[in-house]
């Protein structure tokens, strides 16, 4: 193993479904990955320190002086341990300075992250996606110049928009498009005629973009995911792509109008998320006219949080 | 009794959740009432000959010629017989000529309205709205009177917003307000901070709609519903009335798009619904400057089936 490759540090996505694991050599390069389906509402016997154990045990052993570090939302109030939100504008460099310390039986610490909130008359939070936001500034080859000002968005459960300043996170708005299909395919009238395909529906989730932005807004456009189905001009298995559509399509309407200075500025839009959901969201704002960044921000979180740790000052 | 009193019609109101019905005598007043939770989804042993006899065997041994008749889902494919859709524009003597009979054991009838469809690139469906919107026809004291056209709303799980001339259901939009807010309360994020609570709480309600107006829409806007919570904004007792002031606004606020012919005629929209809702959506209405029609419109189904029975000839 070269100097190079020599482990720097313990790197833990830790969300509400899933635990993933990195051991970090420089400069944020993978040596080798972990994941389980250990969620911090799915954690098995021993917590959140035996879920560590029994990923990463032998990372721990075999380099028991690398520093640990974990963001997502491990450091909600439903976590290991609530670390308190870091104010907007915020640096990596301030989240770094509001990491809070867990500790492991054996005494060894893991730093966890802190969210960040933007405390004005429209409140927002996010944990988990200011490290992803951090990572994918720093993985930018051509930053934005003049302004240094760029739009970010993190498809997902809770869809992220994020302004970004000079590396700072201004501003950002949350779009709940992952959690209300789900809602609505599960426990809604809109699930009982569609039918779960493997395969993607183009026609049908360009329909559902297009249906979007024909209507007057979700209100009065949900209901047309039930009676196209009705009156047989969508078939059950396309029903969940045109629903999918619909929804990121207003998603997409709506950030038009809210961030659209930033979009004014013609900086290509970086997409943070799965390959599924980013293929989604090509497809989505290529036909809105926005341009989607080529960059691959697939590395996001572990950039982010070796960033984050070298500003704790942990690595070089 | 007098003759004005002689019961003339057995009138089902039969829906999802709840099956009312009502001893009707000339022009539609109602002799006797009665209700259970025998929804089409919630039927009693015997099915739906045996909950109409549970409910009003006696009624129908009483007047042994006396004619049944029903609307709602008793009429769809999850019903007791599925009545094919009458298209728009829909008049009620149209209605009447859609009527399909299921059979009792002992041969009796009980006439079945069918919905409206209306089948044009934005397919919509009602079932049992058409009865109310009728009923509700009859009952206007003042019908608009140059174009004879006007708007009405049946707020519920699938609030209806519908166009009527001269007394025909021409266009209609369905907005999923209600089964919105039950799954989201239910099955989403949101409703972990939300706290039950009895009171009708205005200030939240009011903050629904402001936020409804001032944002870009509901896809961005639903989040608000946790963040204020979080942010200590608002308690947890008042999350619940202020996402449905939410929801709510939004839905006035696509409407107000999407039938702004028919708001500026001016003519004061009849709202139908349940005193509850009939508050909440006067309170939204009057928030959007729309007036609200003073009428008394509870009996709207009743109206509505006594009109539609009158058009096939049952009773003069």
């Amino acid at each position: 193993m070269s100097r190079a490759d020599h482990p720097a540090l313990v790197a833990l996505d830790w969300g509400t479904s899933s635990l993933r694991a990195w051991l970090l050599a420089g400069p944020g390069k993978a040596v080798d990955t972990r994941s389980a389906p250990w969620g911090i509402m799915h954690l098995p016997e021993g917590g959140f320190s035996g879920a560590l154990q029994s990923l990463c045990g032998d990372w721990l052993q075999q380099y028991p002086c690398l520093p640990v570090i974990a963001s997502g939302m491990v450091g909600s109030a439903q976590g290991w341990l609530e670390v308190p939100y870091v104010g907007t504008p915020a640096a990596s460099v301030g989240v770094a300075a509001g990491l809070r310390h867990a500790a492991l039986p054996d005494g060894r610490n893991v730093a966890i992250v802190p969210g960040v909130l933007q405390d004005n008359a429209h409140p927002n939070v996010m944990r988990g996606e200011e490290t992803q936001v951090f990572g994918a500034w720093e993985l930018l080859q051509d930053p934005p110049g003049k302004t240094g000002k760029t739009l970010m968005v993190l498809p997902g459960t809770h869809s992220k928009w994020v302004t970004v300043e000079q590396g700072h996170i201004t501003r950002f708005m949350t779009a709940m498009t992952g959690e209300l299909y789900a809602v609505l395919r599960r426990h809604s009238l809109l699930g009982r005629l569609m039918v779960t395909s493997e395969e993607f529906d183009y026609t049908a989730f360009e329909r559902g973009l297009e249906e979007s932005q024909r209507s007057q807004g979700v209100m009065f456009s949900l209901f047309s995911a039930r009676t196209l189905g009705l009156a047989r001009r969508l078939e059950g298995a396309q029903l969940g792509d045109y629903l999918s559509g619909l929804l990121i399509g207003h998603e997409i309407r709506e950030a038009r109008l809210a961030f659209a200075a930033e979009l004014a500025a013609d900086y290509p839009l970086p997409v943070i998320g799965t390959d599924e959901l980013r293929h989604r969201y090509h497809i989505a704002l290529g036909w809105h006219g926005i341009s989607v960044h080529e960059g691959d921000f697939s590395q996001a979180t572990q950039a982010g949080l070796w960033h984050i740790a070298r500003n704790a000052g942990w690595i070089t």
